[in-house]
C-alpha cells in the first residue's frame, strides 16, 4: 500500500506517529499561510494541515498522498462530529497523485443532484457517503444471506445465462451466436428451470445470487437486468421454505437495519389479503381495512351497487379517518386519482363531523336504512369519509379500494416511516380465467409447475377458480420482496394441470420438454423461493429506488448515461455476429434435442 | 422436511431410533422375501431392508420415502467402506415419491459415459458422487475466497452485464434492445472498465465472482460464458495485489486440496520464463529447462542455425532424458508433432548411451568442435536426446522448445501428478510489434491501461520492445490461473502510451471515452487481478476439463445438449426484439454520451 494508515482510523492515541495517507481533497480551507484539507478515503476523513506554498495547487477531488505527524488539535478546535476530530496531520510531504478537472457533480452529501447527472458521473456520485454506503450495505447483505444459507448446508451453484430461447418468451433478451449462425441464445428471466433440474440432480439445497434479465416495458423502477437471491430445496414443505426465508430476512433486518423481526412472521391467505387490504402485497404498517358490503347493501336501488350485486360481484368500502374535512376540490381529486388508475370514479360518502350525517353524491342514492347502519358496517366515525368500489369481478373492485387504502394512509399521514411490517401471503390461487378468451380457458397464476395444496391436489378441476397452490410471497411494508412455491413432482398431477390449462402433449414438449424429460427420472418433492435482491437492499438502505443500490444502474428505457449503452452496431458487426444468417437445417438435426422448454420464473 | 434424518448421518448410536428417510434407490438386492436397498441422498447412503411384497416395484433411481427403525447390522454384515455401514433401517412404511423410467445414463460412479450423454442428462450425471462433489467443491471455493476478501475489507459489487458494444469488440456477444429498436447491448468480456470506474469512485477494494462472455472460436475447453474472481484495489503496488492473490490461492489449496503452498510463491520474470521454459505459464513440476545456444553456435555453417543467428535471432535446445532410446519411428513422430504445431520440424541430436557420441541428422551438420562441447553446453548425458529450435524471432523458437519441454515431460513420465507448482510470472512486456503491419507499429500486450514499471515509465518510447509493465500472471502446474496489472492513473503517461500505439485523441475518445472522462477527476493509483475461477476449481477438483466444475456446461461450438440452445428464432421474435430496426438518429442525440469505450479484459 502506498499509505500507512486509513485516514478515518486516526485517533488521539496516534498523536506523535508519522503517517502516510492517500485519498481525495474533500474540502480545502485557507487560513493565512496554512491550508487545511479534509482528506477523504474509504475509511473516512482526516484533517491535514499543509503549508500554503505547497498546497495552493490543490483543488477539490485531487487525489493526493501526504506524509506527516499526527498531532492533537489545539484545544477548542476538536470536531466531535468526526471520528478523527481530536487530531490532525501536519504534512511534511505532499504528492499530487492525480488532478481533478472542475467537477460536473459536486462531491457533497448536502447537494441534491438530478438522476441523469448522477448516473452519467456515477464515479463522482459514489464518492459521496450516501451512495457509497448503499453499495457497502449491499455487499454486507450478500454476506449475511450467504452465512445463513451455508449454516444450513446450501450449495452456491451458478446456472447458465446463455440459455434456450422459446417463441413464447416474448420478454427474453436474445443473443445471436456467431459460431452457429442463424441461432440465438436467450438471457434467462430467472434460473427457474435450471434450479429445478438441480433438484432432479439430487443437489438438494441450491442457492445463487443470480443475475436475471427481462426485456419489458420499464415500469417505474425496473431494470433490464436485476438480481435475485434464488433458492431451491428438496424434500421440503412450504413451512420449510418459509422458515428459511424468515431466517434470511430476519438476519438481514437485525444486522443491517437494527430491527428484530418478531417470528413467526404473520401469514395471511391471498384471499384474506385481497378482502382486507385489496392487495396481494398489503402494507401492514397501518390498518384502514376494507369492508365488504355486498350483503349489507343487497336490495339497494343505487344502480352501480345493485348491478354488481346482481352480477354476483362485490361491493366494498374503505374508510378515510377525518376524510370529511377534505375540501370539495380534494374530494374531486379522488375522482381524478381513480380515473388515472382506469376506474370510472370513486364513490364516497362523508360523515358530518358533528352530526355523523352522511352526505355526498352516493348518500342521495342509498336508502335511509342503508345509510343509518353504514357507519357501523364499515367502522367509520363522524368526520370520516367512506370510499366505495363495486364490480362484477370482485378483484378489480378490491384492488381499487386497496389502492385507495394506500393513498388514504399517505394523505392522512398514517404511515409510520420508521416501522417495518412483514407478512407472508399464502394459499395463492392456482388458476385464473384467460381474460381475453370467450371460451373461458384457464391460465396458471404462477407457472404450470406450481403445486396445488393438499386440499386441492385431487380435485382442482372441480373449481379451478378456487383451487389453491402452495405458493407464497413475502411482503415488507407493501413491497413484495420475494416469492416462491412448492413445485409439482408427480407426473399425474402435472398432466392434469396441463389438461386443465389446455396444453397438449405436443405443446408441453415444445415449451417445457427438457424439464418434463428430467421429471421422468425420479424427481424429488421440491420447492423454493426467489428474493428480490435489489428491492430488499433498497429497503434496508432506506432508499427510494433500486437504482440507489445498483453500482451502475440504467435509466428508463434501459439507457446507461455513463456508457451511452445501448448503441447501434456496424454492418461489419452485424455480419460477424451472424444476425442475418439463416440457420442450417443440419445444425438442428445434429442437436439431438431432448425437447425444448420455456423459461418460467418465480413470481417476483 | 419430509424426512427426519439424512441417510448418510446414521450411526450405530442411532440404533433403536425410528427414522424417516427420503432419497433415491441407488441399488436393490433381492434376498428371499426381503429386499435390500441402498438409499442415497445428498448426505450419503444407508441400507434399507424392505419386505419383498412392498418393495418389488422399486427400480433404480425411484425417489422414495421410508420410515423404519435403525438396527445394527447382523455381525459380519457390517460394511466398513460405508460411513453408515454398521447399521441398516428396517422399513415399516414405503412411499414412492416418484418413479424413474429406464435410465439413459446409469447413476454409477464406476461407469464411464460419453460427454454428450452426460451433458444431455446432466441431472442424472449429477447424482453420481464425482460430478456432485465437483459442484460442492466449487461452492466451498467461493466461500473460502470470499472469506479472505472480507477479512481484508473488500466489497462485493455487481457490475452490469448489459453494456456498451464497440465496433472493435469483435468477440462481444450482442443483444438487441426492443425498447430502443436498432440499438444493441454487448455482454462484457470482463468487468474491467467498471471495476476501474469503481476505483475512480473511491470504492477502494472491489471484488466480484463475475460472469464473463466471449464469443470466440472454441478452443479446447472454452465456454462462451465463464466466471472469474475479479478484484481491483486502490493505492496499491504490485506486491499488494500479489500478496492478496497468494492469500486466496493458498487458502483454497490448503482447505480444498490439503496442500500447504510455500509462500512467497516464487516469481519469475516473463523474459526468464520464456528463456528457461519457453512459456509464459511454465509448468514447474519438473525441470527440463531450455538452453540458449545462440552464442555457442555462432559461426556454425548449419544453414538453419546460422540463418537465425545472422538475423539477430535465437538458437536453443532442450534435453530429453533417456531420449536416445527412442525408436526411429518415435523420433520421426516428433517431426509430425512439430509440424502439427506449425513448425517446420524439430532438429535433434541423440547421444549414444554408451559412448556419448552425437548422432542424428543435425549432428552431421555441426562442426566437431560444436559437437564436442554440446552435451556440456545443454547439460545432457549419454543416452539423452537434444531437441533444437532456431528462428529470427526468438519467441516462436522458444515457444516451440517450451512445447517440446511439456511433451518431453509427458513422454518421459517426468510429471509428478500429485505435485503442485506455483509461480508468478512478472515484468511482462508492455508492447509487441503489430505482426501484420509493414510499418512496424506497436500494440499493447495486455490493454492500453497497463502501467509501465518504474524503470520504464519515463522512457518506454526508447525501446518499446523491451519496456516492462507492472503485469503479472499466476501459474499453477502450467496453467495460467489468474492475471492482472497495475493500471495507469496519470494522464500524461496514458497519453504517451496512446501516442506510441498510434491511437489518436479521436480514436481514444471513441474507444475508451467514458473511462478517460472519468480519469479527469482524480483517479487513484490502482490495480487488480482476475482469477480464472473455472480453471482454479477444475484444478482443485482434480478434473480434466472446466466442464466438470460447471453445473450446465456447453459443448464445443456453444451447444447445450440438455436444452438444445442455441435455437433459431421466429419472425415474430425477430420483429419483437427489434433485430432489423434502424436506429432513430434522435435516440443518439438524446443520449448525451460522455464518449464511448471498448471493453478491455484482464489477460486470463
Amino acid at each position: 500500500m502506498i499509505r500507512t494508515h486509513d485516514a478515518g482510523s486516526l485517533r488521539a492515541t496516534d498523536a506523535g506517529t508519522t503517517v502516510t495517507l492517500a485519498g481525495w481533497v474533500a474540502r480545502r480551507r485557507d487560513h493565512g499561510g496554512v491550508i487545511f484539507v479534509d482528506l477523504r478515503d474509504g475509511s473516512g476523513v482526516a484533517q491535514v494541515v499543509l503549508r500554503e506554498e505547497d498546497a495552493h495547487v490543490l483543488r477539490n477531488e485531487y487525489c493526493v498522498r501526504i506524509t506527516g505527524e499526527v498531532t492533537r488539535r489545539p484545544e477548542g478546535n476538536e470536531n466531535p462530529e468526526l471520528a478523527t476530530g481530536e487530531v490532525e496531520v501536519t504534512a511534511d510531504e505532499l504528492e499530487v497523485l492525480s488532478e481533478a478537472a472542475p467537477l460536473p457533480l459536486p462531491v457533497d452529501d448536502q447537494i441534491e443532484a438530478g438522476d441523469d447527472i448522477r448516473l452519467r458521473y456515477r464515479y463522482l456520485d459514489l464518492r459521496r457517503s450516501g451512495p457509497a454506503n448503499a453499495l457497502r450495505l449491499r455487499s454486507r447483505a450478500n454476506q449475511i444471506a450467504r452465512t445463513v444459507l451455508h449454516e444450513r448446508d446450501f450449495l452456491e451453484i451458478e446456472t447458465p445465462t446463455l440459455t434456450r430461447s422459446t417463441p413464447e418468451g416474448a420478454r427474453d433478451f436474445l443473443v445471436p451466436v456467431r459460431l452457429q449462425p442463424g441461432t440465438w441464445y436467450a438471457l434467462p428471466q430467472s434460473p427457474q428451470l435450471f434450479k429445478q433440474l438441480l433438484m432432479v440432480g439430487g443437489m438438494e439445497r441450491y442457492y445463487q445470487i443470480a443475475r436475471c434479465y427481462r426485456d419489458e416495458d420499464f415500469r417505474a423502477d425496473r431494470q433490464p437486468e436485476f438480481t435475485q437471491l434464488d433458492i431451491e430445496m428438496s424434500f421440503v414443505t412450504e413451512d420449510d421454505v418459509i422458515d428459511l426465508g424468515e431466517a434470511i430476512v430476519s438476519r438481514l433486518w437485525r444486522q443491517l437495519a437494527g430491527h428484530q423481526i418478531t417470528r413467526p412472521i404473520p401469514r395471511i391467505t391471498w384471499h384474506d389479503a385481497m378482502a382486507r387490504y385489496g392487495s396481494d402485497k398489503p402494507d401492514l404498517r397501518y390498518g384502514v381495512e376494507l369492508t365488504e358490503l355486498t350483503d349489507y347493501l343487497r336490495g339497494t336501488r343505487f344502480r352501480v351497487f345493485a348491478g354488481a350485486i346482481e352480477a354476483g360481484g362485490y361491493v366494498g368500502a374503505v374508510v378515510m379517518p377525518g376524510g370529511a374535512a377534505q375540501s370539495r376540490k380534494e374530494l374531486d381529486g379522488w375522482q381524478d386519482w381513480a380515473k388515472a388508475r382506469g376506474a370510472k370514479g370513486l364513490a364516497y360518502v362523508v360523515l358530518d363531523a358533528e352530526t355523523g350525517e352522511a352526505r355526498g353524491p352516493v348518500a342521495k342514492n342509498l336508502s335511509a336504512e342503508h345509510l343509518a347502519g353504514l357507519a357501523d358496517a364499515v367502522g367509520a366515525k363522524p368526520g370520516d369519509a367512506i370510499f366505495f368500489a363495486a364490480g362484477a369481478e370482485s378483484r378489480a373492485a378490491q384492488e381499487l379500494l386497496g389502492a385507495a387504502r394506500v393513498e388514504i394512509a399517505r394523505r392522512a399521514n398514517l404511515v409510520d416511516e420508521s416501522a417495518w411490517a412483514f407478512c407472508w401471503v399464502v394459499d395463492a390461487p392456482m388458476f385464473e380465467r384467460v381474460s381475453d378468451s370467450e371460451e373461458g380457458g384457464w391460465t396458471a397464476v404462477h407457472h404450470p409447475f406450481t403445486a396445488p395444496n393438499a386440499e386441492w391436489v385431487d380435485r382442482f378441476e372441480e373449481a379451478p377458480d378456487r383451487a389453491l397452490a402452495y405458493a407464497y410471497d413475502i411482503v415488507c411494508n407493501g413491497n413484495e420482496i420475494g416469492g416462491g412455491s412448492i413445485r409439482i413432482h408427480r407426473g399425474d398431477v402435472q398432466q392434469r394441470v396441463f389438461d386443465l390449462l389446455g396444453i397438449t402433449p405436443e405443446q408441453a414438449r415444445d415449451k417445457f420438454g427438457f424439464l418434463l424429460e428430467a421429471f421422468k427420472y425420479g424427481p424429488p418433492p421440491h420447492g423454493g423461493i426467489a428474493l428480490g435482491w435489489d428491492r430488499i437492499c433498497m429497503l434496508l438502505a432506506g432508499a427510494d429506488s433500486i437504482r440507489e443500490v445498483i453500482a451502475f444502474p440504467k435509466t428508463r428505457g434501459g439507457f446507461d448515461p455513463l456508457t451511452s449503452a445501448p448503441t447501434p452496431i456496424t454492418a461489419a458487426q452485424r455480419l460477424e455476429a451472424g444476425v442475418d444468417a439463416r440457420p442450417k437445417p443440419e445444425a438442428r438435426a445434429q442437436a439431438g434435442t431432448a425437447g425444448p422448454a420455456a423459461p418460467v420464473a418465480d413470481p417476483t
